[in-house]
């Protein structure tokens, strides 16, 4: 398919130009003028956009791409990654916040459905929007079970801060680095917060707010999204598609 | 000692008003005329002051206080934390910055004497100064047994990233969040950059700009400042001290 | 009545959330969880506070709270405030530009309505909106006549600053500190401005633009709010209150 | 004396272009090539425009002038403030922080001066400085014996809020609007505040600081600045001077 | 007429208040009341003002007024230009962005209509708002061609940087400084960019994007709009005009 | 010699650090580890990167770079731009400001000495500070003497806007966009502005202030700086360099 005709159509599905966002959400690099076949990453490394050029990609579509908030010189890492993609003529694709928030393939749409979460409401701001998704599983479950469903869902084992009563049944959903959402899910009653990387400092606001915190790791919460948009762009256009997994254990 | 020469003296000491710095740093809550006692921590939560308190301290000092920024309503946690202090009587004195970068008694200097860190600048640039060291070490080693030596001066293993050359001996210190700090420590030719948290979005870094990360814990890093100082008030004004210890493994 | 549920009815009534004021509306300060008793007064001093607890209140209603713009340390006087509140277990409520606007019980309504304002309009701008109210009295009065009644409504002399024509009709209605509406108001074709607390930088205003203004307090033009609010929470939830006045003369 | 001159002189001798000032301090309209006749004032209204130019004045020197952080439409009061400088030829030079701190024709140093204030130290910030100055009376005296020795100096009543012990010996000054300065005052140790406009916001605080507070009049506290400086124009220059005396009560 | 109501007329048909323009726009200066006459031009100098004074005009209509962002001091040219229209009771009214963007008499639309433009959509961002028009020519020119008409329209030999096709066609159209505005023509897929001012700094865009700009002067681009304002105003009010043509030739 | 090397001696010698610029100063992509050949041209656009690649250089210095306040996607003509950097291995090192103002090599230490300008003073405004040079030339001249030598200068017709009087020997020299430097000049008493390019808002201003604009061109005065920059460079790393003439006509 015409890049620029696939361009359009993501600006205007994940609604691009929409988010106040310090990324530069939309085609960061541009390459050859026909997309035959996909790749998807979460992060934007040497590795993963030469992986994606020897996979055969033309095309790379990531979460967290190379341009955020202020110009950077071409040196170093920076232009190596750069000169990565433009020496193959890859385009780089990049949705931040847009594939956080989005309600078909966005990371928390994507783990609310696997997880069967009912009663959906916005939850988790971000620059001045809900990006994540506050809901209830069917039924109630210890903490420690769910924790080793979602380690099921990821494949890695959760850290688990216990800071709520023992059972899981109103879940706030927030991919990535959510760990300052304690006090949004104490607000709204919820007992659990499934997010992604812990940080320091809002450690004891789980066990102050008494509300659990299930960190599922930064990276690992954030394959859902990239991984639907690709197999949404397989559908629409008949692209074929490769996940590229370089996991970062954060 | 009297409480507000003891202030004029922290302050003075630590130059604690030249910090752009988004803490409130200085005394955060007044409380008893007279300090006899003193204890110290890392972080203010409902459990430290109420330790604080029951030690008979009357006096808490602090690397991360209560105000940062903008105001809170005391509300939940906020206002427990507040309630106790209050209803102890204790003085809380937070010293964030100033404590990461006080040529004696800081976070990073003490670290840099701890390894005999030697031929020290000026290192890891936070709010417009540089708040951290880089020196060498006497002689090299292993990336490992540097690790194993980080981790006896801690009691926490380290979590490593060898983006580097497998030895250690031109050394960047900055301690709590300074994932940040990759891209700083190569350009200065340091091989190893020892730090306290991880960050996801800073994991490429070290294998890009081929510099070792030896992240040592957010608390672990940051418990030698406020011991420091704590023995440092012993020192000037005779008080008895005690550290609380209440690490967040992070 | 539970004090999440008044709290949650006082901020959807007032509309707390939609005022971009530098106040920290809302709850400041949590106290008991049951509210039986409420207290409302202009200010929140020492004074004040004492007196609602000494008044058995769980509630206090303020127009002008404790907490504005940025943190402040809770040392001398902000800590006595904060830790009497604290101590009696006292709700301490703000409602600041929500309170001097809003169409039922706001400052300016109440005087609207003390003075049979008709044909109103919205005047006043502050922080980006219109808070007071412009109107016709039923029939002209002289001003001396009209600061006569104003006077009666307050029980304070007023400062009247004679610029227009001797006669009051078209009237601009400004709570608190309103000295520099008096260009707007010219531009409205209003004859006098009532308001609160005169302003040196304002005075060549009245005379040059031709506009009468009576200034009648801002403590005495503010404690209509407050008053009007705490009868509304009595008809809505029965609960008793009461107005602790502390008049600054200002 | 040439008006370019005499222009170059001023900004030198007040440090004009020093202050982040809100005023557009210096020479704010320009008027006659030839300065022969000074007047000074307070402010800039219609009537001291015009005053000024019937004396005969070429210049007049004020506290407050006409330009002020935005531009403003010359429409209505402010237009015909213009136009009166404009039509008269008259120069109009607007002299605001740096008349309150200048160390010779200050405000507050002649305020000082004429109260025989000893051991000054800077006082009063105001944009980022201290414009104000404290001090001590030769002898302590009761705190209406004060504010009537005040009165004799400016011949107007004081407002006095009695927040201290009842004698004065440290002594605050700031001219103008420093009812925001209790807490300053209080912090040096100062047992009163001599300043010019009260405010409601800032009532209680001489209560619960415990500092006396005086008021003098914002325009009252202000007259001295602009009549030293005119002093020492016609002590340099031999220039003729007056001074309209437009009072506000405020 | 009345000058209040034309002025009112004039802010309403403009949209005067909703633009977040540097300029000040509306009546900037305030004339004699009543209009019997008007006249208009680009810019406000000394030397149009006092043409117009001279024409008999009461209101001068403007698209470069005097006030921009921050006030000035009135001395050298900008006092002269002041006290121009004072002296003259001349009224001076600007509309900056208003009369670029205005549908009917706005500059872009004058010139869109000039050269029969169909298929009209919005183009050329300024302040967040778009403010000039793309459109298609009825039948494609070649360069040379289209750049005589516009010379035909304007008078003024154009400038032309041919960096796209020879053919022009599909329009965009935006007075004044719009060198800048090539990425936004090529993103629409416009063969030209018709506009006023070259800018060194955009020169190579024109060629490296493929697009034709045709730079037919500041000054000449934004005659239109005060010229067709003021015929709006003589259909509206009966009043006579006439436009002061001053060229700047750039 | 060793690219490292070169642009630590670059940053040093033109104080690269020490500007507010929006350019992004200094070595703005990264090439080839070792220069042998230099080349140096005013602007960065496709074709001087090409020609500079074509011509063996392994560093290309220009005035105006590729990066300037916010980031761009690597999208058109700037990826085409960057692309042909990183496929040639070309080091880019960008010098706005600092080439503006450097007092050996700057573009206007360059001008001042053609000319022989003596008394040099700081002169024109840009960023907070002056880069500009003003002086006297050791004897006056006809204003189209003046033209003419600084045609011969630059081998292009400049445009003058004679606003002063007819004779040239106190100048201001402020390559590039200077226009708007006449009040500035005014004020130190120049007779004449010599700057680079013309902008219509400031068109009024040479005939208002009464003082001479000499526009040589925005280019014309630009390429000074990177031609005196290289041959400081052959000077001082035995480097042989050339210049990329590719004028604009701005």
């Amino acid at each position: 398919v015409d890049r620029d005709t696939l361009v359009r159509w993501l600006d205007e599905y994940l609604g691009t130009g929409s988010y106040a966002d310090l990324s530069l959400n939309g085609l960061q690099i541009e390459g050859t003028g026909v997309i035959r076949r996909v790749a998807a990453s979460v992060d934007t490394s040497v590795k993963t956009l030469q992986s994606a050029a020897d996979s055969g990609a033309d095309l790379l579509l990531v979460h967290h791409g190379l341009f955020w908030g202020q110009p950077l010189a071409l040196r170093g890492p920076h232009r190596t990654r750069v000169r990565t993609a433009l020496m193959a003529d890859l385009n780089l694709y990049a949705a931040h916040l847009p594939l956080d928030a989005h309600p078909e393939v966005g990371n928390n749409a994507m783990i609310a459905r696997a997880l069967s979460l009912g009663n959906l409401q916005p939850f988790g701001e971000a620059a001045g929007r809900q990006i994540g998704l506050a809901g209830e599983l069917p039924f109630a479950q210890s903490l420690q079970d769910f924790a080793d469903r979602v380690q099921k869902l990821t494949g890695e084992i959760c850290l688990v801060h216990g800071g709520g009563i023992p059972q899981v049944q109103r879940l706030g959903v927030l991919s990535g680095s959510g760990a300052g959402a304690v006090a949004e899910a104490a607000a709204l009653g919820l007992d659990t917060l499934l997010t992604g990387e812990p940080e320091h400092k809002h450690f004891h606001d789980a066990f102050e707010y008494g509300v659990n915190v299930v960190f599922a790791g930064h990276y690992e919460t954030e394959v859902f999204g990239v991984r639907a948009l690709a197999a949404r762009l397989e559908e629409e256009f008949g692209l074929p598609w490769q996940f590229l997994h370089h996991p970062t254990g954060l």
